[in-house]
């Protein structure tokens, strides 16, 4: 388990002069340490801005922060925004079907304490990664899909609503319906086995193989109801040859993924990653 | 012009055992200098295989060796096969429309000695390029495409039927018809400003920036009929980000799209393509 | 012949709290429109503070800017700061030996406006490259080296001494002394043809065969008297195997140096290159 | 555990017409199924020749197989080789000390049966990761280094001798001595931080940083007595930046030294490996 080591002020709001101005003088007025500052305007003039602010904040500063901050710098620039508290680790599910390299991967790097989170959850409609998550000292649920996915998804909403504040999708190959996301209420970040939008859906690597790429690639994104349309986070890529049959561009794939999902993670937890119109701004 | 150094073979037949014997064999008999190799065979048994073998021959063994290895060797093993002879460089025309990096790339590479070929002819339906082609002595032809495909289609046909053995389309911009296609009756590589199979046609970086992936590539590709579907050589890729537009995800673009083509027109010129399927094994 | 298209202020200084609202307040009340800003502070607590800041200004905010910005933010945070002007390309001078793949690449790139910056002199010890240079409309002196560099130095320092911003060393051969470089008194960027700090010095392409890496690469970086010790400004690298000899290598390798070299002088162009310790700050 | 699937045939010999000629046609008579070939010759002519033949071999065939090839076709043409059969899993110690990455990635793929080989005894200085190594029930050997490395090697060379046909050094940090790499008398395998032949030595991260390079990368190599001299096996890359602290620097390494780790291994125990003055051919 790891906490932020600082809070995060994430910004959106239409694009004016003087915002940079405005915010860098609030947190200057309350003695913030600013540690990390990224910005972006979609346009040079009349676009959207962004920014991401880490910094570093006494107690007797942060009681009245937020109240003050809304009032005077939020409001008058219209403002989107969202602040997160340092210690205040996210806690996180993963569901995985029977691929476990992204599962054992992420209860790794948690346990290391690469994430600013935890894993609390880890949900599968199959049985045999018990073992493996339990000495993680991570709790595990086998929740079958058969023939009804709606009962599956209504066990997982029982472990899931109100106990995470994400879902990774480690290579959960069931689709989730609409009323399942918006009941659990969070975001969902799952990882596709293919450079999209090239092979959205099934046997990515099958079809990759049978189309001759050079090159095949992973994606991680959050989820929408539109499969494989969510913004996307992360990608990478690897190098591939006539000699690589389906089989060997799986095995090849797996390094990729769960890379690709480690980082899309990792910056989610870190507040790096704003959606914009199906696209993500990843400061 | 650079010739190619060596006798190259190229063989695809039936998989069935014997066939490296019976070429290593004929081939130590006329004292050839075996100076690369490489093979393939798409399954464990009863696929496809394919072969390039790249010699040295005095003239003595070559004089009658196309004619022996048909019958000795070809002909049982129902090979299909090509033989291309040392100092015999491929004559290349290359086709062009208003964007310059591929081709002037194409042109310092071949006036390097880079490719075991030379650039004869180019075609463009801009005439601006004149100056930059005929400073690296190569005739330049204006064919502009104005409202009929098929008259400029006409007037490139002049221009390469029975004066080259191989198409480059470095950036030119118009479709080309089936018909034209059979009437060179050679093969064409185009480059195309995506990671195909992903954003087909029409501006890609512009879809690109739209669907806000993360990588973006170029492919180099045989035409065929089909827009884009066409065996590809190879692909690249490079690392982009929120932070670039449509316009800076093709300046990007640009440096992978050269060297992609470059290394597809080299590997064509050095017989180490072999089409199968709609792919490419590439020795 | 490209313009910077806004003006580029670059500050480093102590870290302490209030430089980003001091800095950007006194943008927002010139009504400066800020399109790019970039920050980087070495240290949590205590370390050197670098920021970058990339704006508009109509004509009535920047006749007193320089004085006033002296005055009110860069005297009391005691920066070091410099400010560039759009409308004003730099000068640069291109010197060259006897590969010419980072010399031609930079003139185009030039003449195709990737640069804010324009070349207005290439100097070489090898006579060739001139009718390439002049095709570019580019002034071309060879300036031999015959036993005695200082003669050589002699002669490009009259024609380099007041006349350049930028020295670009693109494939340059011979050292030069550090009375050269200081008499010049602009930067001076090279290319090393592999990935430092392994292989400085002569012949790494060589080097890199006998000690059988897997991986090639090029660097650039500003001259300072150490020999390929000066700060990295970009490093990019390529695959290879036992299968490539040094020639080879050299063939794969120069593709990765002017496209290294082009992203170290556009970047240094556009001022998002900070030296700090013999390091880089590349914003 | 997971077993070789084909017989490896792997040969070094001084380069002469015959070879391929005279070993494909040793293979036909005996009815073996080729699935793999690879050769390489270190110069056009009088060079050494390398081979690697992957086949599949019926029983009958095999009995008489190595006699046979040894005097048929070994001896007359000077070869040294190495012959290695199918179900003959490698046997594999892992050492380690205190970073667990490498060692669990390792354990990981091995259970999956990425290697044609068995991971059957690690030894650490560090007693921590014993839960996590019986886990995958592997035996786990403490052996602290205390003052004297020779009673450490003592310890360890009763555990390894006569056992294992490969170690692998998984961010071992302690040096081994000559005597101890001769006395196992198996290859070692080691994973050094850095991009070799940069940063040889200790904290490669932490100079990686203090030098400013904008590529890390990560060596996997043989072990000889020289320190991180030895042949490199495979190497790979990733981006940095100033914003990057030697910490920071190490974890992104930690990503790139277990896949080139793993790499290296995986193609060892394939016999993809030939060492040839120093440097590897990897077919």
């Amino acid at each position: 388990m790891s906490a932020r080591s600082a809070t995060h002020l994430l910004i959106s709001c239409p694009d004016r002069p003087g915002i940079v101005a405005a915010v860098s003088r609030f947190l200057f007025e309350r003695a913030a340490n600013i540690v990390e500052a990224d910005q972006y305007a979609t346009e040079t003039e009349g676009g959207t801005f962004y920014m991401r602010m880490a910094f570093q904040l006494d107690q007797a500063s942060a009681d009245d922060f937020e109240r003050a901050f809304g009032a005077e710098v939020a409001e008058p620039f219209e403002m989107e925004w969202r602040l997160s508290y340092p210690d205040d680790p996210r806690r996180i599910a993963v569901l995985v079907s029977r691929e476990d390299h992204c599962l054992l991967d992420l209860l790794w790097r948690a346990r290391r304490g690469d994430f600013e989170g935890e894993i609390v959850q880890v949900i599968s409609n199959h049985p045999e990664h018990e073992p493996d998550v339990t000495t993680f000292d991570v709790p595990f649920a086998y929740v079958p899909v058969e023939g009804d996915q709606r009962a599956a998804e209504r066990k997982m909403l029982d472990l899931l609503a109100g106990n995470v504040e994400l879902v990774v999708l480690a290579r959960y190959m069931r689709i989730l319906s609409g009323e399942f996301l918006g009941a659990v209420g969070v975001p969902f970040i799952n990882i596709h086995h293919s450079f999209l939008p090239a092979f959205p859906g099934a046997e990515p690597y099958a079809r990759a193989a049978e189309r001759g790429v050079k090159i095949i690639g992973a994606t991680a994104h959050y989820v929408t109801e539109e499969l494989d349309e969510g913004p996307i986070i992360e990608q990478d890529v690897a190098r591939v040859s006539h000699r690589h049959a389906a089989g060997e561009l799986a095995a090849i794939g797996r390094d990729i993924e769960r890379i690709v999902l480690a980082r899309a993670v990792r910056w989610h937890l870190q507040d790096r990653v704003i959606v914009h119109e199906n696209r993500t701004v990843v400061f």
